[in-house]
Order: C-alpha cells, then sequence, then structure tokens
C-alpha cells in the first residue's frame, strides 16, 4: 500500500512512522528527525532528509543501525527471521536459494567481513546480480575502515530510495529504474526484422539464466523493453537473436547451416539506472552492435 | 608413409595394390581397376579413377562395398574390429568415447538406418563436428533409396579423398583442407588489435568445447589459422575475443565491469573445404563482424 | 486560406466550386463532378473522388484536361501566363530559373513530348529535385501512348492530392509528406555525438546545392527532421556530418589532418512520402550507415 | 640513372660527388664530407651521413644552404632557373601551373616567409598535396625563428632521402613509399565484391580531381595498391564505389534510384610513408569502413 507524498506531509509523528517508518530497517529514529523537516517539495527530498538523518547520527548509533541489517544469505534469511522487505529483495536475486557450496562461500564471507568490519555486509541487491554481488563483497574486503563505513551507507541510500520509491508516491520521484531496449535491422532488404525471436539470459559463473523473452514487431523493437520497470542489475547477459530463422523465412540463400543463426551478443551493465541500448544490424553474412541511445 | 604419384604410375599391380589397396575399406578391387588406368597426372586424377571404378561396378558389388564399413560409433567401434583408417576417423570426432546414452542414440539411429537401406550409415566424419553427424544422421533417413545411395557414395568420395592425399604426393592434389582466420581491429585507435586473446569453441548441443587458442600478433592476426591443415568440420563454433583485457590494458574507460568484456562471434560453418575469415572490428562500446575473404 | 471537409460537405454547388473547383487545373467540372458524391467521409475520399471524375470522364476530355496544363520550366512560366498553384510549385525546384541551355533543354524534351503524346509532359515537382524530373522526362519519352497515359493520371493524382491537403483540412488526410531524419553515436565513447553540424545537400548533376543546417543535440539528433513536412523529392543526397571538429573538441588523437574531418553520407530518395532514417556511428577512425526506422 | 652503393663506397671523391653530388640542393661540400665516412652500410646511412655534415656546419653555411632553395611556384620555378630536381618535384603538384590567383598567393606568402626568415620556404612537396602545402606555409609563418629552422632542416631531410632513394641502390634503402589500398565486401551475399569500379579523387579546395581508376578482382581487391610506389601526399581524398552498378548487375532490389549508387568515402592522410587501408562493407542499405590493417 502506498503513500501521498502530500498526506505524509500533513501526518502527526506516530501516522508518519507508521507510514513510512520501516524503511529504514529497525531504526525508527530516522522517520522521526525527518518527520521535523516537514513538509517535502519531493519525493526525493523525503529520502534525502532520511538519509540526512543517518548521516547526521552519532557514529555508535550509526554501527548499531548497520548492525541491525541481515547477513546477506546468511542464517536469518534461512530461518526467516528478517524484514519483509529484506526478505523480498534478497530473493530476488536468488540468495534465498543458494545450494550448500555458494551458501557456505557466502557464509564465509560474511564472517571475514564482520570480523573486519564489526557489521554485516550490505547491498542494494536490486541494483546486482548474483555474480556481481560476489565480485563487490570481495573487493570491499579489501577496503579500509572509512572507505568501507562509506560505501556501507551509500548502499543504504539505495536500498531506501528503492523502499521509498515503492512506498510513497507524488512529485519529484528519484530515478531509480533503467532500460534495456533492442531493435533489430535487416540490413539485407533495408527495413526492421520483424518477428526476430530474441531471449535475454542472465549469465552466472559459466551458467546462463533465461530471464526475458521477446519477438520483434513492426519496427523491429519489443513492445516494451527487456527490463524497464527495476533497476538494471549489474552483471553480464547475453542476448540472443534468431536470425537465422528470419532470414529462412524469408528464403534467403544463407549457408546450411546458416552461417548466423543464433546470434549472442554479450555485454554487461555497470549503471543500474541507466539505459542500454543494444541493438542488432544485420544480414546473413555479418552484423554489428553498439551501446546506443 | 606415403607414396610419390611418381612412383604408383610405374608399379606393378601387386605393389600398387599393397601401396595404396586400402584406401577403399576392403575393396581391394577398386585399386585394381584404377591400375589399369596408368599413368595418372595427377592425384586428383587417381583418386578419380579410383571412384570411376567404384561407379562402374555392378550394384551387388556396390553395396557389398558400402556394406563392408563399420557402424558408425558401432559396437565395431568399441570391439576394435574396425579397420585402422576407419578408427583413427571416428576418433577424431569423439565417436569412440561417446557416453552411454549418445552410444544408444546412435545405436538406434544405425539400427534404422540399415533396416531402412541394407547398408551402415556413411559419413566422412572429419568433414564434420558430432553436432553434424546428428544432424545428417536424421536428414537422410527421410531419404528415398535412390538418394541416399547417391549420399551414401559422395560421402564415400570425401572419406577416400583424404585418404589418399594422406597417402599419397605428387602433382594435383584434390583441395581438401579449409581455413578459419581471424583479425582483430581497434577501431577505438586506427590500429590492429595486438595481444588479444582468442579462444575457439566447437558448440555440441548445449556444450561448448575449447579446441583452439591463440593471440593476436602485431598486425590483429593470429600467426597460424585458428584451423588450417584439415577440413573445417561442418558445426557450430564460436569465437571468444578478451576486448575487455585489450582496452583496460590500454587504460581505455569502458564501465567496471566493462559494457563488452568476452566478445563471442558465433557462426556455422557448411563449406569444409572454404575459407571462413572472420574479423572483429570493436572499440570498448560497439563491434562489427563478417564473413570475409 | 483553407476550408474545413465539414464545411465542404454541406456547400452548394457554387460556393463548393469556388472552395476548391481549382484544384484541378482549368477543369471546373471535376468538381462539379465530386459535389455531387457529398458527403465525404475522409479528405482521402474527397480526392478520391475528384480523381474519380477524371477517370470517368470521355477520353477526349481527358485529353483536354492534361493540354490545359502548362509546360515544364516553358515559355509559359517565363512568361507568366500559369494559374498560382503551377507557379508556386515550378519555383520550387527552380524550374522558373533555369539558365539558358537548361531553359533550351526542357524546351527541346518538351516538343518532343508533345508531338509524340499530343500533351504537355506533365509531372508532381514537389516530388522531385530537378535532377530526377530530368530522368523521368527522358524515361517516359520512351513510353508508349496508353503507359504515358496512365503515367500523366499517376501524376495528376499526386499533384491535386497535395493540393487538396493545402486547401481542405479535417479527417483522414491523406499521407504525403515524407522524413528525412539522422542520429550521430560516438561509438568511441558509447554515447550521442553532440553538437555535431550537419549540412544536407541536394545534389544536380556534378553540383551540389546546400538546402539544410542542423546540429545534433544531446540524443545526437537533429531537434526537427532535416526534411519533415513536406513529400522528399525523389533525387540524390549527401549528409555532411563535421566529425573531425566533434573529436577535435574532446581532446582525440586523430591524425593531422584528421583521418575523417567531414563524413559524407550520399545517398538517394525514391519514396517521397516514407521515412529515411539515416544514421551516422563513428570514430575518429570509422564509420557506419544504414537505411533506418 | 642510379648508381650502386657499393660503387659509392669504392669511388673517388671527385667520382663520388659526380654522382651524387647534386643531391642537396647547390651543395657540393655535403657530398665531400660524406666522403669521408666511407663505406656506407646502407643507403639510410648513406643519406644520415649527409644529413650528418648539414647539421655539423657553421650556422652561416646552413643558412646558405637554405637561401640556395628555389621560391616554391616562385618567379624561378617560371623563368626556368631550378635546378632539374627541384623543377620535377615541383611539378608534380602543379606548382609549375598556378592560375594567377594562386601565383599571387604564393608570391604573398613567400614573401612574408622570407621577410621573417631569412631564407626560402623549404617543404617537400611530393609528400603533400596543393592544399596541404598551403596549410603548412600558413602554419609554419607562425614558428619563431628556431622552431622553423628545424622544421626547415627536416624538410630538406625528406627532399634529400626521396633524391637518394631514387639515385642509388641497394642494402639498406629507406622506407619512403605508402600505400593506400582498398577492399570491398559485399555483405548482401558474404562474398568479395568483384568488378566494382573504384575512381579516387584529391581534394583541393572546393575542387576533386580525378587521380586513379581500379576495378576490384576476384578477391573484392584491386590487382595494385591505389597509391603505392611513392610517399603518400599529406592531404584529403576521395574513394568513390560504384555499388549502384555492382548490385543492379545482380538484380537486386536498391531503390529506384537506388539508396546507395556511388558510395564516397573522404578521408585524410596524415602520414606519406604509411599504409592507408579503407575498405568498405557494404549491403544496397548500410555500409562502413575503418582504417584498416
Amino acid at each position: 500500500m502506498t503513500v501521498a507524498l502530500a498526506d505524509l506531509n500533513q501526518m502527526t509523528l506516530p501516522a508518519f512512522s507508521g507510514a513510512i517508518g520501516e524503511t529504514f530497517e529497525l531504526a525508527p529514529w530516522v522517520a522521526e528527525a525527518a518527520w521535523a523537516k516537514r513538509p517535502f517539495p519531493s519525493v526525493t527530498a523525503l529520502h534525502e532528509a532520511m538519509m540526512g538523518a543517518v548521516r547526521a547520527a552519532p557514529r555508535e548509533r550509526q554501527v548499531e543501525f548497520l548492525r541491525g541489517h541481515p547477513d546477506l544469505a546468511g542464517k536469518a534469511a534461512r530461518a526467516g527471521a528478517m524484514t519483509d522487505a529484506s526478505k523480498s529483495e534478497q530473493s530476488s536475486v536468488g540468495l534465498d536459494s543458494l545450494n550448500e557450496a555458494d551458501f557456505a562461500r557466502f557464509h564465509r564471507l560474511n564472517d571475514a567481513y564482520k570480523a573486519k568490519f564489526g557489521f554485516p555486509f550490505i547491498v542494494c541487491v536490486r541494483r546486482h546480480t548474483r555474480d556481481s554481488i560476489l565480485t563487490q563483497f570481495e573487493r570491499r574486503l579489501l577496503h579500509d575502515a572509512a572507505t568501507e563505513f562509506a560505501a556501507a551507507l551509500q548502499e543504504i541510500f539505495y536500498i531506501t530510495r528503492l523502499r521509498v520509491v515503492a512506498k510513497v508516491t507524488g512529485e519529484g520521484m528519484p530515478q531509480v529504474n533503467g532500460r534495456l531496449s533492442t531493435h533489430v535491422l535487416d540490413t539485407h532488404v533495408g527495413r526492421p526484422a520483424v518477428g526476430v525471436v530474441i531471449e535475454l539470459y542472465e549469465l552466472a559463473g559459466d551458467a546462463a539464466h533465461r530471464i526475458a523473452t521477446s519477438v520483434t514487431n513492426s519496427d523491429g523493437r519489443t513492445d516494451r523493453p527487456l527490463i524497464g520497470d527495476r533497476p538494471l542489475p549489474i552483471g553480464r547477459y547475453e542476448l540472443h537473436f534468431a536470425v537465422g530463422d528470419h532470414f529462412r523465412s524469408r528464403g534467403i540463400a544463407q549457408g546450411d547451416p546458416p552461417f548466423l543463426d543464433i546470434v549472442p551478443l554479450r555485454f554487461s551493465v555497470s549503471e543500474p539506472e541507466g539505459h542500454y541500448h543494444v541493438p542488432l544490424l544485420c544480414t546473413p553474412w555479418s552484423y554489428s552492435t553498439y551501446r546506443g541511445s
């Protein structure tokens, strides 16, 4: 259930805390501090005020706040002792269903991280694939304490920004969604390629998980972005285009088997809130791609 | 051990048969018939004369000849009851080391094929990947008898041409080798990309087997073709280019993770004796490929 | 001054003729015949009704109608004895300001055409460049009488469709405008190229006339189509992109003089009502283009 | 007439001077100084020894040497009072046939240059187009004396290196020639484009002078480089490819007029001794080019 910014701006403290107090994990004092700054001209300003409260808090309170976050893929996840928001976030990337080996790997990383920094590893999982979470984990373990403290707060910023956007409606929404789109041009006939089957895979180690399927429309595009209403998780992807079927259905000679059948375009996302346009220009004998706009 | 065409042209029948009689599987009469046509101006002419003997033979002898060939990946292969030439050919594509499921699949296909046509399935395995052998097997099972008889003789042509080339040296060698080459242009700086690691994979079902590795030289090419001294087996391939490492080593901004890291080019070979030039033109944000020359 | 279709549908014959009677050159009977078919559900239907009257007329009347059209670039043009609509159309393509040699060439073609077909050469000049008018003229002179009669009526269709669109507003307007657009992607940095100066030239024989200038915006596009609110004249064009300046202003090494400075893309338009998207993907050392969508 | 390095190494001073004394314009002392350094292991070493003599000479002698060079496109050129080597060099770029306006422009630049630096403007014209000579002239007029003195000696280096290469044969020839090559790939059918007419134009101001014509062979290349046995003059060029004719002759639909007819590739040369490979990959609806290798 969402709440309107205009209404929030009018609320008493108890109502305000009831409405968005859980946005910051187990830290009702954040909403309290933000409440004092009403009214907010935009949802972005509301979120900034809440982050401001975290940044202005004494170090002990900040650390206590960070400690309140669950282990990533930890025992809390398995035992069910997480807030609903954390549960939903961790399941989005498959962290609630790791095999024993991966569970053990996360467990070891968590232990090493907590031993070094005194709080659990925090990352905005909705902005990552499983692969990039592991990469981040290993990189951040090398940080010094000050750098990592800042990194953890930055992740809190990303996590709570998404929660605020999911909870509050109104003016000045932060930009939290990315977009992945494509376009298939058949340069053999100089027209958009219609009816081409496209599959999107997320790469994880040596495996590839199909996460979307689409077909090009009369303009050679997909009716909806391949990913569009959420952040683009940082990570590696492959788009597969069934161009062999496309040219076969048009009766074009292309070799047997066709020189090009499934064309894979492999690329990485590093800006979860960005627009990635990854088109394919192709003939039966050539193709090109680029990061477009 | 090879024999010179000039010497063959001078040999008595017993010597001639001893030298190349085994080229045609268990059919010494082929060499005998060819011997009568000496001298041969070229190795191609020698092979044509031998094939001519097969084509001119009475139907019963032709069928007996086809029946003399071993089952593909059959019990003969496992039991060791094949000619050395057949053994070596079948092991080249992994047919001597199938798992039980694949062995059973080949066994079923062989039985169906022999029941329909009266002789075992014959294919020039050096011109195929395991995938394309299965594709051929299933397609050819649908043939009528006359079409398939011609197809089987055509495969005999390919098999024996390779055996003749391996055995005889001299003028007018048949063209039996294909060539797979590549070239990496860094269009970010307008120069060949030097030191780029390239891997070549053969695709088999959903699996990929690495069959070659190379590194680009100062001209952006590989010192030797990726495949060059044998037929290019019909099938599907992927070339992997480590362009992320290339641009990273030059200090070029490319995102983190890089938009392009490993670029896969997936293509199929349909002409085993052809030249496939599959170059990569790339920047950190775009690439293109084509069948070149 | 325009008139609304809804009003036309209500008019008496004199008012109707007064409003759109001149659409068909010196042929008031066309409007009269169309008036009897009121009401029209769309502007397209109105125009079809008028063309229907022409097609249904007796041959002598049709020929008289064709004869009523002025010579292209003829003495009428110079002497001023044309309808206003014809004057404006002919000047759009420069036919009112030919040099003596071109005037003489048109004059000779006109004479030959009239001698062969018995009526002047009619072409919808707004759908052509001067070059393609000459090409059409020479081709159509080779027609037999029936083919050319049909061709002349088709041109009447195009001419009057544009006049109707200019005169009448309402539902179901015919699609008479084409669109020429472009897009510049800087694949050296993987972003749209901003601030690139673009010039559009129309080619005429060996000469080139600049007909539009623009600059790319933050998305690498031009704010408005290079041609957008009229038919795209059939003919040859060159787009010039100042990519040397673009890369120079970003401090990118590109040789001195730069390998690429002004990039010309030369292409032809054959569909005046179509959309031509002609983008440029470039680095300082490479570029590509295609007919896009 | 050429002379062998081995012979030069054996010559007496008078013979040596007679053979190559004129290599350095009106400066026999250069050959004399070089003679003392015999024998030379390579033609490059011979030329270096001669340049070493120039660099080691007292300033007055150096300046006198520079002053001995003719005005570029100056009165000497018109009056015929130049050495044969200078005459041939200046005519190669059209400096002996300037119109009055260009002659006057060169004359003004020469006067300004001599007034500022005390010697005439020296440039290795074989490494330049007329356009780039004018560009160089205007740039170098802005130099301070020391920078320009070094620039003039560098041009002497280029001029005399070409003269030595033209005169002397033997081991270790300096690399003085560049190469311009192309390649046309028809990516509509995945094969080299055969029989495509190619024209090479040198751009001069707004004009274009055709300097070479060729046709692609069975590999899509030209039998000989478009420029290959001399330096590539610094300047701007256009390659024109008749791809419309190519696709028309193959019966491929491409619009009427064809979307692509003559494809111009405009590029500049900045490295006269370099290799410029400028290929064209094209379909009737798309093309790309790049500086290749």
